[in-house]
């Protein structure tokens, strides 16, 4: 079920209704994004009959006041002066979950809508927040959270709103595609990392990004938007990319394929739904090994419309700042005599295991005679069909690093079969267990 | 200024007034497009409180009725029948601009909305059948008109409405993206075009897309939605891909390049508009040259967001289906008080010269000496630089292709010197002229 049947939001493409008031925008962080969005709001005087940027809020205020916005803005760094100008509409790019969140719960109580870009503060509450907004008839919109500037969850619920979703997957961390489309040209992970921290793409610590915390936030939005259940973030099979080493790329590449970080979420027709972020082998042919450097890039698969392919930038402060505007200008459309939204808040959603998948495992071995032979015995001991074996060259006896992949098969016997094969003691560094993309699902386009 | 400055249309993504009955909708046409909408419809019993197939209207409709629609469906023949049945909404993917104009229009002015899928007429008549929505409280959609199920015209309206537009830049004809990318490996144009309507790609008739029509009307649309202004088909500058040939492919190999049919919009920001549709040589590396097969590629620029691409099928009866039941749903969002659209229907646009732009121009002669000089005296004579000269060798003296690039040059430079160079006697075969799209251009991924 699409939450296009679901949901009561507000208008996307329409204007304002007549004769209405310009929006009043309290504007909560003036960091990168909340720069660019007064920033936008300044420059675009086509909507300064919709939206008016009345108040910026932001801790010690008067080190972030400038002078490019109206005069009329006030600054505060009191919350509780926001509030009491009773703005129409908080935009909150302050990030974090806890306080932030006390924020939005409490415009949202007073009937204040929000737009927020908080991806983490949407994951862990977005339900409960979205009840809030329904009881106080507040809107609560959220396209920043997803990809910056690319209007994936839009797509979802309006442009694509008539066909029936089956899956929703994507580069959705700019920082891992970054790191990885650098490791594939010779990189080392440490050098891609470093390079991505100085072009500001990562942060100091890079965690969330590369152990997949950022992307598991993003998909559990895009699992709301697109089939209307509430994954928690727990739930969602997350894997790092961290182990992911310059001799991956070298045996990906004879396999035809490379590394990217992808987060996939489908559905089973029945409300189940899979969902897992992490690193997956996939077609060098396939859209998701052309999206290089920092972009972001969603694929949107319908039963009626097969795959729709949107990307772009998916951070940075002016792309996550066009999210909010677009978001803003929605808001602006809805007529005034139409109260709120009755979105219809996620329901909870239930997460079942992974297809069976072929998988690529790497180990690093102490060579000795029978290593191959122990870890083929142990696979066939569940059932598992080695697909091939590929060994490079060149590399030290005591840290020699090869690669097997298996057909596919189901997540409990490749744990079991990996559980004996750990229990060797062989290992010069743990073994490395990522999925292969299957190639009919490159969802590269028909030739 | 964008559209969403200008307009007032429906909401998109928020869902039915409370308590609104089910839209009633008649659709107009029960061919490829019109069974996909239909089963759609039949198959989405989430939406069946949202909308409601009353009628299907189509010639000889008795040949064409089928057992699958719900059984309270009226079969006619007789639009006037349509008409007297009163539905909230028709559904017009019949095609043709004279009477299907005359449906539409006939339709508006009773104030029932439509949803078409028809380029040519919106691309010939939009202002003025917008006009007459307006006039009668009726709304007027056309997401299936442009790109199938790519969902282009919402994400300008409403997803990227924040942003301020650049350009909007696409390969908006499957075919010709068919045939381009076959011949690039190596089919003969004649081979590539019947394999294409094999596939049922390519019309019998295919000049409507080699030759730039179809994609004309469809960047007279995306003009509108995205810069509010109407360039007439007439003045867009639109070129077939016809005489591309297979050793172009070569020539274009040795320069790292390929060929696309591309339709380009762009705005200088005061309101003139540069528009031109048909074959451009494009880098290999390029996300245009990257789009293969019949897929569609919009890349939407943005003064803040940068460039957001979009891709996906751009025609077929399902494809196109989502797109008119999008359309649908978001007609079904309105509020029932909320009369009609006030969307201003697009301002005549004025449309201006290309930018200065490389060239690829490749010559077929019947070699003696001096024709290189002849040439590029021509082009000296009106500044044009040289770039490069390529030859490859193993063809006839008689018939010897070869191509000369020049570095960007206005139009007028360009057409008198081709001039000067056509009134030689060496000709075999008239000279091709095909733009270069630069390199900063190929909106490439950052790296």
């Amino acid at each position: 079920m699409t939450i296009s049947g679901l949901t009561r939001d507000v208008p996307a493409d329409a204007a304002p209704a007549p004769g209405r008031a310009p929006l009043r925008l309290a504007l909560l962080g003036f960091g990168t994004v909340g720069q660019a969005v007064a920033r936008i709001l300044t420059e675009r005087t086509d909507v300064a009959d919709r939206l008016r940027l009345t108040q910026v809020f932001n801790r010690d205020v008067a080190r972030k006041r400038v002078s490019w916005t109206p005069a009329d803005v006030a600054w505060t760094d009191s919350f509780d002066a926001v509030l009491a100008a009773d703005p129409d509409v908080i935009v909150e790019v302050v990030g974090g979950v806890e306080t932030a969140g006390t924020w939005v719960r409490r415009a949202l109580a007073r009937g204040i809508s929000v737009v927020t870009a908080n991806k983490l503060l949407m994951a862990a509450h977005g339900p409960e927040l979205m009840t809030l907004a329904v009881e106080h008839g507040a809107h609560l919109r959220f396209e920043a959270a997803v990809a910056g500037g690319v209007p994936v969850i839009d797509a979802i619920r309006s442009g694509l709103a008539g066909d029936r979703f089956t899956r929703v997957a994507g580069i959705l961390n700019g920082t891992c595609n970054y790191i990885l489309s650098r490791m594939e040209s010779g990189e080392s992970m440490a050098g891609a990392l470093a390079d991505a921290q100085l072009r500001g793409f990562a942060e100091a610590d890079p965690s969330s990004d590369v152990d997949g915390q950022d992307a598991t936030a993003k998909l559990v939005l895009l699992a709301g938007v697109a089939f209307g259940r509430h994954v928690p973030a727990a739930q969602v099979a997350t894997a790092s990319i961290r182990r992911i080493d310059a001799i991956d790329f070298q045996y990906a590449r004879r396999l035809g394929r490379t590394f990217r970080q992808l987060s996939i979420v489908e559905s089973d027709g029945s409300g189940a739904l899979r969902a897992s972020v992490g690193p997956v082998l996939v077609p060098a042919s396939s859209r998701f090994a052309r999206n290089t450097g920092a972009q972001n890039l969603i694929l949107i698969t319908g039963r009626h419309g097969g795959a729709t392919a949107l990307s772009g930038e998916g951070a940075g402060g002016s792309p996550t700042a066009v999210a909010v505007v677009s978001d803003l200008l929605a808001l602006s459309r809805v007529p005034a005599n139409v109260a709120g939204p009755m979105e219809r808040p996620w329901e909870p959603g239930c997460v079942i295991p992974p297809h069976a998948t072929a998988y690529y495992l790497r180990f690093v071995v102490r060579d000795r005679p029978g290593i191959l032979a122990a870890i083929t015995t142990a696979l066939a001991r569940y059932d598992i069909n080695v697909d091939a074996v590929l060994q490079e060259r060149g590399f030290p006896k005591d840290q020699l690093p090869f690669v097997v992949t298996v057909e596919p098969c189901e997540v409990p016997a490749l744990t079991a079969a990996m559980a004996d094969v750990q229990a060797e003691g062989f290992h010069a560094e743990p073994p490395l267990v990522v999925p292969v993309l299957p190639e009919e699902d490159d969802a590269a386009p028909v030739q």
